[in-house]
């Protein structure tokens, strides 16, 4: 254990009124969570065995001719009839002894770069939904304002290290679409903005506006990754279009992807834990490897979303035991590769209640058990990411702030012991006024965000509000007070510039 | 690892109606989980010693004469006028090393025996509450008859391996209490039951009650725990009369003690984790060297409940960081002393909502990380343990019955690969009518008590329900259905005489 404790790592204001205002540092978390394992050591081995002998024998539909042809020039085999493309397994070796151990994801200042590593921590918000909900709007379709709402939420807590891509921002173009998410994700956060991979023109578009938002040259920007996104693979054994031009756009750029196969046990993978991890694992093997091949070093992140669905309706369900065991072996599975890697909380319900409240807990906790490097869906993802709630984006915020105290240590210094005051205070009495306690009381506990620990009588007093009602005040709050990062007025007036005349242009339409 | 897989644990019903019926046994639990450590093993020791000197230098305050004689003949230094008794660590180290390993705690029928040493995992129901509230009769202060439901719901429960004290029957007369919780539980439940420790004579009451009721020798009853009771020591340093009575009288019969010090940091203990830890480890102690000294070899279990307050209001709060670290240290300091040993989750919130829903899970992981053999408040204790919510007992029944399910190993044997339907499904395919699927669809996944994952038309179709609303309909079936364990009429109308009787008399007023 560090000898980094919780009182070295609080940092005290300057003295005057917020002289004892407690501030824990949640933006460098490392895990302090032991390991869980679901298989032994010799079956992980063996899923990996069985992924790339699928990958070798059965193959992978690529749907990108361009895709095809880099993974053909590694040798694999290639059939563009049916796109099919069986990878051997030296090609995908190959590609993971490229692929980095760390990877360090750029902020708009210093303090927001996230390195990701075997053992870092870091959580997103609830991502892609179609859907946001609070209880002052109701559940409606994803706006721009929802959007930039969100954007700031993020930014607002430290312990949202990076941003996901949030929710769809529906009555905005598709053509004009990412001008509008990545503008909002500059000039409201500083954190590294997330971009669609949803074909070459757009994802070019975006890199510009990042690019000279941060004021780099092309080789400055391409030398870290200042941008990140999600490549979903299309379950079972598919790659589509835009999934595939992103693996090899965002490492030809230098930046970010994270590989998520989404395999539902039971419905678009195997009804077992083993059997769903064994595709999700080759389907993010393949996606790695033509990253890597792309441009070999490429800043890539394994990657896995793997749950159940209920076998009555088709409907999936998250945190519950299977989605639990199955990050645990996705775990075992990134170790075994030796990458970083991104893991999935999540809740099912439809309500923010305590089932929701339940499922993403129980999720998270399968993903600080597994060691996953980001967590996902942390913080406000309902109905299985139809709906992006505001209100459990707050008390799923106290979750993530208790366990991000967890991340510091906590001291056992002889002075900790407090030998003095346990002499001290004798039978029938109370530590309340002693020295030792009277010199640590501002500072020592952690203050709770949504969490009301009156008695029942003063909360009756106080409306009876339950968590979630106390959740609205809180989220309106955050959005009043405005807080945004510093920014470069001439930098946006440029970045408006361009997207104005971009727009002009008739912007850039998806791919699919 | 062990062999034994969820397949092979899984009982099928007989084939008719119910043939795939999944059903898994929750009744014996091995923890599966790693353990986190809060402090290095060296400051356990540290904390283990600062303990020792404690209780050898400062001493404990000992309220009944009887006990400090008890001490006093062992070699400790008794003051009769301050009650002080200071107890030089050989006393400690003879008691704890007589303090037994392990514990078969005896249910009604040889099914609901329970095994209690390190690496086992037993939950218990929230206890000792002055109040119930469920959505239909609103919270109230606890009466008989819910005390009587309460014993049912836990008898329903597999996951609820052991009962707690529950809640507080005010109104039933003190002098006849003692009757009518242990006629409750031996009628109404198969578990192993629970005795208040109000003073002898309702203790020996409650013994005869239990031995009749099963059926018992006096020495048959005296051989093995029966019933079991929990002692808190009055902290700081302070063991009153009834729970010195209840140390001596429980070891002499052979019952079971849980010995657990209630230290709020910041009140009643040192505000840090470290100095609560050593109070709360020397009080302990204390307390099992008293058990000891009263019988060598009589079953003890470790304990701790240490949390802490609202230093603004002096409330309080469950769930939280320190809570859990807390949790974490006093698992070292039970395997550094090798019992096994309780610990405790709960939430301080006054509403069955997500706060409360996270403050107990987020407890809950607190205590299976630091390998807790016994969970305590792990079901439906709100505010702090003022009040027994109904329905957040059914919704934290839905976390506890997840963590069962992970108790079960997961197979990862070849056959659950699924190697034939990995090639068999296509690329656009699905796994839903697979043969690997169709063998396992009816039992592969957990079943949810309360969690709703319908769609968001469907919700609001069916009423729109929360968790907690919909918990209401779940307990009330529990009771209406009534189920009740095997029970010998002729013991029933026994120990329906022998109340009747002993009523009669007057009772048995508790002691303090």
């Amino acid at each position: 254990m560090s000898d980094q404790t919780k009182s070295r790592r609080r940092k005290r204001a300057p003295r005057g009124a917020e002289a004892h205002h407690r501030q824990i540092d949640y933006t460098e978390l490392r895990s302090p969570f032991p390991i869980m394992k679901a298989f032994s050591d010799d079956r992980i081995a063996a899923i990996h065995t069985a992924a790339l002998n699928l990958l070798e024998t059965a193959g992978i539909k690529v749907l990108l001719p361009e895709a095809r042809q880099i993974l053909k020039s590694a040798g694999a085999s290639v059939d563009d009839e049916s796109q099919m493309v069986r990878i051997g397994r030296e090609i995908v070796r190959a590609a993971l002894a490229t692929a980095p151990r760390r990877v360090v994801m750029k902020g708009g200042r210093p303090e927001r770069d996230v390195t990701l590593e075997l053992g870092r921590l870091v959580f997103q918000p609830g991502g892609g939904t179609p859907h946001a909900s609070d209880r002052l709007r109701g559940r409606r379709p994803g706006t721009g304002r929802d959007f930039r709402e969100l954007v700031q939420l993020t930014h607002h807590f430290d312990a949202l290290q990076m941003v996901s891509a949030l929710l769809e921002p529906q009555d905005i173009a598709p053509s004009l679409r990412h001008y509008f998410m990545i503008e909002a994700q500059l000039t409201l956060m500083d954190k590294s903005p997330f971009v669609y991979g949803r074909g070459s023109p757009q994802v070019r578009e975006s890199f510009e506006m990042i690019r000279d938002f941060r004021g780099l040259s092309d080789a400055a920007f391409a030398a870290e990754p200042w941008s990140y996104t999600v490549i979903n693979t299309n379950s079972p054994r598919q790659i589509d279009i835009p999934m595939a031009q992103g693996l090899i756009d965002f490492a030809r750029h230098g930046q970010m992807v994270i590989v998520t196969p989404f395999t539902l046990m039971g419905a678009m993978a195997p009804i077992t834990v083993a059997g769903a991890m064994t595709l999700s694992h080759a389907e993010a093997l393949a996606a790695i490897t033509l990253n890597q091949l792309a441009l070999p070093g490429a800043p890539v992140l394994y990657g896995t979303f793997t749950s159940n669905v209920d076998m009555k309706s088709g409907a999936p369900a998250f945190g519950t035991p299977e989605h639990f065991t199955a990050s645990l072996v996705a775990g075992q599975l990134a170790r075994h590769i030796g990458l970083p890697w991104r893991c999935a909380s999540g809740a099912a319900g439809a309500a923010a209640d305590a089932q929701a409240a339940n499922e993403t807990q129980f999720g998270l906790w399968g993903c600080l058990l597994s060691g996953a490097t980001v967590v996902i869906h942390a913080a406000g993802w309902l109905e299985g990411g139809l709906t992006l709630g505001y209100e459990k984006l707050i008390t799923d915020m106290e979750v993530l702030q208790m366990v991000a105290e967890l991340c510091t240590p906590t001291s056992a210094a002889d002075a900790e012991l407090a030998l003095d005051a346990l002499a001290e205070v004798q039978p029938g009495g109370h530590f309340f006024g002693c020295a030792h306690t009277m010199e640590r009381y501002q500072t020592q506990f952690y203050q709770p965000l949504v969490a009301d620990w009156s008695n029942y009588g003063r909360w009756q007093e106080t409306g009876s509000q339950n968590a979630t009602e106390r959740a609205t005040g809180i989220w309106q709050g955050i959005l009043a007070a405005g807080k945004r990062p510093g920014t470069d007025p001439a930098r946006v007036a440029a970045l408006h510039a361009y997207i104005t005349r971009r727009s002009a242009e008739g912007g850039a339409p998806p791919e699919s």
